[in-house]
């Protein structure tokens, strides 16, 4: 029988999936599951979008243009504008998700064996990129008690090797939800600058940030033929399915690589491009009112685990997700508790075990991700049952909650309010 | 300023889109262009199917399973079941475009510097996945004078080596329009077992074939472990822009491999995988009539060809393609000569020059695919400009016409049936 290949053994499964059997178990041994592990919006995608669907006239449906429609990079183009990019169509290539422009800009820029340097805990799929093109990715490691900060540039430069080609950030992040100050961007402009890397930033939650003002790295002056921004309409617009994201650059000569792998495999998606291109149509209302959904959703998720003993939680300045370090031995076993074990009031919850998001071994042990992609009030029977678990759960261990992230409130301050 | 990669540096532009910039001069001149040189079928994609598109009851356009929607892939099932493939959804993983399938399929397969074995002419889009993956296609070179058989099995030994994974075949082809026989699969069967390798089937165009039987590689006994099927329904239901194909293994350590790429990309797009669902209802007499209509169109190509002066064209088994030899210097030169210098009652034509199908340097420089994807008015005046075109070309070149290729019939003949 002939064997697949050392990469393909290589990569690891889905952290976040890797817990879905238990859950289906749960379910049907009818305990209620609250999902904070995977983020899926539970937002409605804008009516009008959907609808444009609908209205399309379509015969043959076509290939589109292997760069996206033009009429579609054109309305992206003026997107960006808004918040002061100025770039033009032809630097925007519309991709499968961000998930392929994250694959065909490693391709284009790296060869095997070259290496990329990621701030961990970072998004666990950037290792099936990395894999699937040979690259190895480098972690450089942000702590909680920074609330995962950039980490020092001097620990950067500690890593950068002649195999050093770029540095891809995720801001703000998944998983942590660290919004990166311009300040920490124009750090990271003059190391690219001096080592002639690229600087790769996922900006896919470009626009849930909380208070803060986002930066885009590519509004920062110097770094032009250097940044390269992977986006996507699934989080901000609620359309994970439609399959649409691009990768942005001015750099000419990635951008004509990139258009070749483009080539190899056609076009992305026509019909979630109609509804893609809608998107840009609809109001302001729609994602204020969505982000203030959230901002009311993360207030209340950090109170929560503020005020469970021995919870460490960073306040996430934007994104949907936070990332806690929880009293506990070992966050894998305990998520496999909680769904195999526990109960509180016929419920459980499921979050995303930490070790998954780091490259260093033995690191996130004891934190797991959560995605505030539940309403309010669930959010507040989630957190119920969390905080019961962890007094029930047998392997409860100690942790060091900083001072700044200790809740003046006690627990039970938030029993009233389910 | 930071580099692209060698990988990317290598993979060359797409053969078919070099010639764009031409056909869109000719066009903006006023000039009419029949396009012979894209895969991009005329035939509406079923109503119904894009219908159920419209009727799609969708709030949150969210994510599907990694590897599809199950009711989808059960579907699937029963339809592999239709020509004696006996599968079940647990084998078939669902992909954005037979385009994927191949990426996942050479990444979980094959390691860089690892080769695969492709019979030359090819898609040369394959040359793109194996780049991306850092594989090298080696060729092994199918000859016109057979129709582009199956080379001989020595020319496959010949090229095995202990990196050799994997023998990768299109049937029917595209660029050939050849129709592997049964007895060909098995020769290669035998090849691949006792060199331990995998073989890759691209099946999209399996439908359209014209008189003979099309045997799937999933349907040889004692290849289970080895066989490994691309699929589509890009041109079976006229549905290109959809961006929905499928990977068929019963090897579950590949299926899992194919698996975790599949995890880090998230999913296949949701609304075109209603469409393809969908397309499963249609009824027979869809592809009764697309495959008719292809014969004739078919039947017209090659008797046009075959009768004019020094054109030496195989009658193809299947797809929609045909690849023909020419009597000129360079078909490169004469497919933009023909583009930019030339029109025959205001109107020129666009193919696809054959060298970018071959792996092997200097071999196609006389060749050109064409696809049939006009109806037959407009091949009829195509093929007026062609034959026009042919005697006024100044790199006119003499070919040898086998005995069995040659046409009794004078050009003169089809200038009536215009």
């Amino acid at each position: 029988m002939p064997y697949v290949s050392t990469r393909g053994q290589r990569l690891p499964s889905s952290p976040i999936r890797k817990l879905v059997p238990f859950a289906e178990a749960a379910k049907a041994r009818g305990t209620k599951v609250y999902h904070l592990n995977i983020g899926q919006p539970d937002i409605p995608t804008p009516p009008s979008a959907l609808q444009a669907v609908r209205d399309a006239d379509i015969s043959v449906l076509a290939y589109s243009h292997s760069a996206g429609n033009e009429s579609y990079r054109r309305k992206l183009a003026e997107y960006y504008a808004t918040f002061g990019v100025e770039i033009d169509h032809h630097n925007v290539l519309v991709t499968a998700g961000a998930s392929e422009a994250i694959q065909f800009t490693i391709m284009s820029c790296l060869d095997p064996e070259d290496e990329i340097i990621v701030p961990e805990p970072f998004y666990a799929n950037y290792n099936g990129f990395a894999l699937a093109g040979n690259v190895n990715v480098v972690p450089v490691t942000a702590v909680i008690e920074d609330g995962f900060a950039l980490p020092p540039i001097p620990d950067f430069e500690d890593l950068i090797t002649p195999r050093t080609r770029a540095i891809l950030i995720c801001n703000p992040s998944n998983p942590t939800g660290y919004l990166y100050t311009r300040h920490e961007l124009e750090q990271l402009r003059d190391l690219c600058l001096k080592h002639n890397l690229f600087l790769m930033v996922d900006e896919v939650y470009r626009e849930f940030v909380y208070g803060q003002e986002h930066t885009s790295v590519l509004a920062l002056e110097g770094l032009e033929m250097n940044a390269i921004v992977f986006d996507s309409i699934s989080k901000r617009y609620s359309a994970c399915g439609a399959r649409i994201g691009c990768v942005v650059t001015r750099n000419q000569q990635v951008y004509d690589t990139i258009m070749k792998f483009a080539q190899a495999r056609l076009s992305p998606p026509t019909l979630a491009q109609i509804l893609a291109e809608a998107t840009l149509d609809v109001g302001p209302e729609y994602l204020e009112e969505a982000i203030a959904e959230y901002a009311n959703r993360r207030e209340l998720l950090v109170a929560r685990l503020r005020a469970m003993d021995g919870v460490v939680c960073p306040e996430p300045g934007g994104a949907f997700y936070l990332f806690a370090r929880f009293p506990v031995d070992d966050t894998e076993n305990f998520c496999r508790w909680l769904l195999e074990s526990f109960e509180h009031e016929g419920a459980t919850l499921m979050m995303a075990p930490g070790e998954g998001f780091y490259s260093t071994a033995g690191l996130g042990r004891q934190a797991a991700r959560l995605a505030y992609v539940l309403n309010e009030a669930d959010i507040n029977a989630a957190m119920d049952v969390l905080q019961a678990a962890l007094l029930a759960y047998p392997g409860r261990t100690p942790t060091r909650v900083p001072q700044e992230m200790k809740s003046e409130l006690a627990p039970e301050a938030f029993e009233l309010g389910d």
